[in-house]
């Protein structure tokens, strides 16, 4: 009996399901009212009753390709006919393809590919090379970040998510730059840029430099916020990772793939990490799937050095063939590219519009399509806006036909890689008109 | 261009494609030669030059309902033209009806489902749903044991490899009964079975019971020797952890959905956990899936508690259709209960002939289609066949056509669970002259 036989199916059958057996994320599970998606396409969604919304969020800003490529599903297809699994101790066709590609993409130097199921267990195994190559245990990462939900991900993780679940040691965090809500006291972008790394230095110096195995970071945190690193950051980062022999991993597993307008956030910087780690939007999804892209010293390292790391599923067929054509389809279609151009000539343009008519529109900022907003109560005081006020938000942009993608005091514009201009047009016009009515 | 179109392959560029840029796991890169694998039906699989391999091992013990599974495979197609991915928090019919089937084979009293990526993070989980519920922060788990790579998966493992991996806290490890190997120098299974309670209620005693969460155990210890409980053993644990608050949590990632001759390990056994984790045979690993069943108690607990947890890909519709596929086609075509015949009236008298024929078997011992077949140097001391015999019967096997299981001094009998009995007799000819060749 399948489920995809013309069944005639509402949202009400749907929910009551998803009510009674399924235990969800991140929730109280008595709270929850999940919303019900039929099917979708490109940068639309609905649900059962014909009801369309508009995706601002790339669900969890993953489906960086837009929803239901054609190319990908029928690459997916094809694998789930030719050779759908296979263990990760064979040599597979489409794991090499895939793997060949992310290193066509990433910076030079970069050898081999590790693969994972997702960003969490991506993030464990560059922490897990990092304390094997160097021998040392700490590992520092920002407060404003989020690195998945793993035992040591979620530690590595500084957004209060971290709280409940700190099993795991040797993790350090400090504060990055953030110039809107300076942690140094700091009134530019070169002061914010310079006191952020003297800070880290500082961190380093009382941490132990010959304690701490890696650095890892979001090259441009995400969830924390979008929050984009100052010029020379990222390069003064790199700087002392080196001069300590420290690791430096750059977590793109929410910026990569396109996210930005380049193949990998860290395109936008004059930087080279030793590790990178990915997931999402390198098959926009479709397919569970992440892994570490892995530098010459540290791939050649592992040459005669075990690596006591592994998974079931790493390198799986389907996500690997799912990867194949997600990035050929990028390629062809030149999907990096319009997430270049709609960043730069409607979204950037748009959005100063937005806070010039918006008192409560405290700072945006970021690129591509990968854009956060933040909202304050207090203009002045750069008070964030209350959440009761954030969830009306929510609400009314759902109710307008939007799917937001809302952190905090902010909306981030996540849209996917593939947005039109008339899309970002209507989407813009739904914050306005709803911004407009919880106006300060 | 897709990876797909007839384009003529061969072993040889599938190998040096993966060797260039693929990483692999628990290995040192420089002495690895994975096999090249095209394809695969029922329980063979092949190279790209036709060279066929009978399936012993069903990957890594994952793919119970056999490759390339036609209605598996077309729910996968189906649910990828529909719609491949969504993201957790919006109800999904997929994940709705995986979930209602799971509950529907779990123990009574089990309610809801929460999903994740595969065996590891569903442990993580399970963890986090233990510290959570009870405020405790310890994890018992067993040393002979494996319960995933990810942060506090790896360390609540007992096996090896832990031993590089260990940056959780609060993990304390205990011996289980192995009568065969007995830690308590036992000479009986009801003995052992006693001294092991014992030994588990001192290490709680010891370690403070009011410290410690959840204890965590594989129904029947897996990649450790497929090490089968004396009876009244898993009861006995279950009446020391109601005894003192701690959530008992079952790992059936491997003995799981079929493995045994029963849909779960634990209904061989006269026990009710508080959380089961599963994921590899829940859809035979065609997509990357598991999670956590849990009960009543648990659930109703998190109605008004919030979960700290969760992961992008936790519910992927596809895997998740491939779970509804598996679980019907499991149901339809009897294949659990092949799994207990060809156990019964296959495996378990072909090994017991082997075993009187072959000194250097020490011990046999499994069910369904989970057997160990454990390999001595020297049949009166039981010392472990020497590591470069192993290796020589592991390549024999390879080189008469067969894909074994070989973990430690054993080789594993783990082939699908659709395995004929004419499959199962060609494999035990094989490691039959396998043996013979090395006989002690």
């Amino acid at each position: 009996m399948s489920i995809h036989k013309g069944v005639k199916v509402t949202n009400e059958q749907v929910y009551q399901l998803d009510r009674e057996y399924v235990f969800h994320s991140w929730s109280t599970q008595g709270q929850l009212n999940p919303m019900v998606i039929a099917g979708a396409k490109g940068c639309k969604l609905w649900d059962y009753q014909g009801h369309e919304y508009l995706d601002f969020s790339s669900q969890l800003v993953n489906v960086n390709i837009g929803y239901q490529h054609p190319k990908v599903v029928e690459a997916i297809r094809a694998q789930a006919s030719e050779l759908v699994t296979i263990a990760p101790a064979m040599a597979n066709r489409a794991r090499g393809e895939a793997a060949k590609r992310i290193i066509a993409h990433a910076p030079k130097g970069f050898k081999k590919v590790f693969f994972a199921n997702a960003g969490a267990d991506s993030n464990e195994n560059a922490i897990r090379m990092a304390r094997v190559f160097t021998g040392r245990s700490k590992i520092l990462s920002g407060y404003r970040s989020y690195h998945g939900n793993t035992g040591s991900a979620i530690v590595a993780t500084g957004d209060p998510r971290r709280i409940p679940n700190e099993y795991a040691t040797g993790h350090v965090h400090f504060f990055q730059p953030y110039l809107y809500r300076s942690e140094f006291h700091s009134e530019t972008e070169e002061q914010e840029c310079e006191r952020a790394l003297a800070h880290l230095r500082r961190v380093i110096e009382l941490e132990g430099p010959e304690a701490i195995a890696g650095l890892l970071l979001e090259t441009i945190p995400g969830t924390a916020g979008i929050l984009m690193p100052p010029a020379g950051y990222l390069k003064g980062v790199q700087e002392i990772c080196n001069e300590f022999g420290i690791v430096m991993i750059l977590d793109e597993v929410m910026a990569g793939f396109g996210r930005t307008g380049e193949w990998f956030a860290l395109d936008g910087f004059d930087v080279t990490p030793d590790l990178i780690t990915f997931a999402k939007g390198v098959n926009a999804g479709y397919v569970p799937a992440g892994g570490v892209i892995i530098s010459e010293k540290i791939s050649d390292f592992f040459n005669d050095h075990y690596f006591p790391g592994g998974l079931t599923y790493s390198g799986h067929p389907l996500a690997m063939a799912a990867i194949v054509a997600t990035i050929d389809a990028m390629e062809e279609e030149k999907v990096v590219e319009n997430a270049a151009m709609i960043g730069q000539e409607v979204i950037a343009p748009q959005l100063a519009d937005l806070q010039k008519k918006h008192a409560m529109i405290g700072e945006v900022r970021g690129k591509g399509v990968f854009w956060a907003v933040e909202l304050v109560g207090d203009p002045d005081k750069q008070t964030p806006l209350d959440a009761d006020t954030m969830v009306a938000i929510k609400a009314g942009l759902i109710d307008k036909g939007m799917l937001p993608f809302v952190a905090g005091n902010r909306i981030h514009i996540v849209p996917p890689c593939v947005v039109t201009a008339e899309e970002v047009h209507l989407g813009m016009d739904y914050i306005d008109q709803v911004l407009t009515k919880y106006a300060i």
